[in-house]
């Protein structure tokens, strides 16, 4: 088992990957469980047809009693409804300020648990268990939100987990397209990072799916990249803002597309190849590497061409109202090389003008 | 203009009242709404008619631009539905991280504001402006909340204003019983914290409305009982449960019989009185002092009667919802002695039979 700890100045907790992950409640987290007055566990509809079970059944070897809400799979589940509908479960069950959640499933099951456990009574602890690459990200950082109808991610909390818990053999029956979304957000964690790791990551024109032994390694390198990020800036007012490489345009194409419908990661990794581009008159990108990135996400199947029918002004709507938006202008974090990333301000105007350049360069290398 | 800091060990800020509050928009505020690229007014329908237009020419007189979003008066604009309906608002007039919202109003307006502050994009700062007496408990310490169908307050984050700001000639509008609404949180600072001052306000056997001179003074009494006791327990893990004296019952009152039919401060006096019966067998209160204090308090105006023909059962059924609630068993504050509280954990059956004295006592005495 591969461990460490993220450390915020309110708090720190470990992350956990390997095989016999969830024995730690029979050990490390049992003292938090036995103490917690109600056990609950908010496990997503897809990860809880294949995996509950083995929670389950490491629950109950623990001698820990728990009750189960189970949500919709996917960016679908966190919507206002679903937020009060998991309320209303959590005090008809008599949860009370000392009972515990346990987020079992996506990143977005483990963005409405947190939030549901931010705001219960104002705020329990929970426990994040992921069951997706993609979630390697989201669950680490105490990011937590539901949907609007605006935009993604604008109601939310920063609640950091108290563990995050990671069973990799969960990953076996992810589908394609799910591992697809989910290595973006690794790939995103080295381009910010690291310009070897990148490389590394680039070189195979097959997609790179890792052997299963190869993976917990690699996901605990993407971890340690955010965890000393969110270490030094847990709320977002400086450095914290590079996760967000590829996520400007990203979450205005998920948006655009309706959320689910190109995926979280295939939408960063349009997102990414944006940044890179802008990076060639803003930063130290080069243009052959720009291509290159393009060719490479098209070629392990994210769906580049989905933006070529797309006007530039809805995605525009989208961005306004992304988060990163300060006084009017569109901030983006750009890369001056791999490894070195800056946030810039950049007009509409000239997004505009980059976007047409995007949409032409992946007209040409696609 | 007097005022007072509070400190907590993430953030400080001040409460002023006076006359001229408004003013330190242009001066003390300044800065913090300058910053600010938007300034949002959240103001609820009953203030906004009779004063909003103090707040708006104090604005325009520093030269700062706002937008205004109207919310229902009272405990019924606590919903979900206007919860997110400000959230809409927000996005839709392209508000971001870096903007400002102002409560303008009751305890409730202030309440809903402060938990869109907290969670909107993750977290914004507000300013509390309240209007009405009673929110000169709610408007200070950081909870914010909307209501559940389950229980009042259910919903919700620590979120602690920028500044809290009182112009009490506001509260000559203010209708008699929500005057008798607001006195009854300054009765429960009293309690928990001063015998003599307690005495002083339950010596004038008609009710202590005050005169605009003396208000302020006693307000900032109170307050400052509060920001002691917050300063050293923010989350609500010990003390800051005293200030929940008579709120264990008096929410259940106030949710038996609808969110604002029977007021906050009239439930809250009813759940006082409870209290005092209890404490007579758990700690050091008089038979003597608890009849004096129904007999003065329904001399007062508060409704006293409302509940003779309520069961106990469903009052339960609320108060097992309360979050003090621990493992099953309800928890009270009770008083050693007036401004002596401590919490006691009591069953159910013994609230039962307390309930059944309490009302053949009310009976007795009013």
């Amino acid at each position: 088992m591969e461990q460490l700890t993220v450390k915020t100045k309110s708090t720190s907790y470990g992350v956990h990957i390997g095989e016999k992950v969830y024995d730690l409640f029979a050990t490390e987290y049992k003292d938090l469980l036995d103490n917690a007055d109600k056990v609950g566990i908010f496990a997503d509809a897809a990860a809880a047809s294949y995996h509950l079970g083995k929670l389950e059944q490491a629950l109950k070897k623990a001698a820990i009693p728990f009750e189960v809400h189970v949500l919709p799979a996917g960016e679908d589940c966190k919507t206002a409804d679903n937020f009060f509908s998991c309320h209303s479960f959590l005090l008809q069950k008599n949860f009370t300020r000392q009972s515990i959640l346990l987020a079992f499933g996506g990143g977005a099951c483990g963005d409405l648990t947190g939030f549901v456990a931010a705001t219960y009574m104002r705020g329990i602890p929970f426990l994040q268990c992921p069951t997706t690459i993609l979630a390697h990200d989201s669950a680490v950082g105490g990011k937590t939100a539901i949907n609007m109808p605006e935009g993604k991610n604008m109601v939310g909390s920063f609640h950091q987990p108290a563990g995050v818990l990671f069973q990799p053999d969960l990953f076996t029956t992810l589908p394609k397209r799910e591992v697809r979304s989910g290595m973006a957000e690794l790939i995103k964690h080295a381009i910010i990072s690291d310009a070897d790791w990148t490389e590394s990551l680039l070189l195979n024109s097959d997609f790179p799916y890792f052997s299963a032994e190869e993976l917990p390694a690699e996901l605990l390198r993407g971890i340690r990249v955010k965890a000393d990020i969110v270490a030094q800036d847990e709320f977002e007012h400086g450095n914290r803002k590079f996760l967000n490489f590829g996520h400007t345009l990203g979450h205005a194409v998920e948006a655009y597309f309706g959320f689910g419908k190109v995926s979280h990661g295939e939408s960063v990794m349009i997102g990414m190849a944006y940044a890179f581009l802008m990076s060639e008159a803003y930063g130290g990108i080069t243009k052959e590497f720009t291509n290159r990135f393009i060719r490479f996400a098209n070629h392990a199947g994210y769906p580049m061409r989905a933006i070529l029918d797309v006007e530039f002004k809805p995605l525009l709507e989208f961005m306004r109202k992304d988060k990163k938006v300060s006084s009017g202008d569109l901030v983006f974090v750009l890369l001056h090389s791999l490894g070195n990333p800056f946030t810039e301000k950049v007009s509409e105007i000239q997004c505009e003008q980059s976007y047409h350049d995007f949409v032409s360069r992946i007209k040409e290398e696609v």
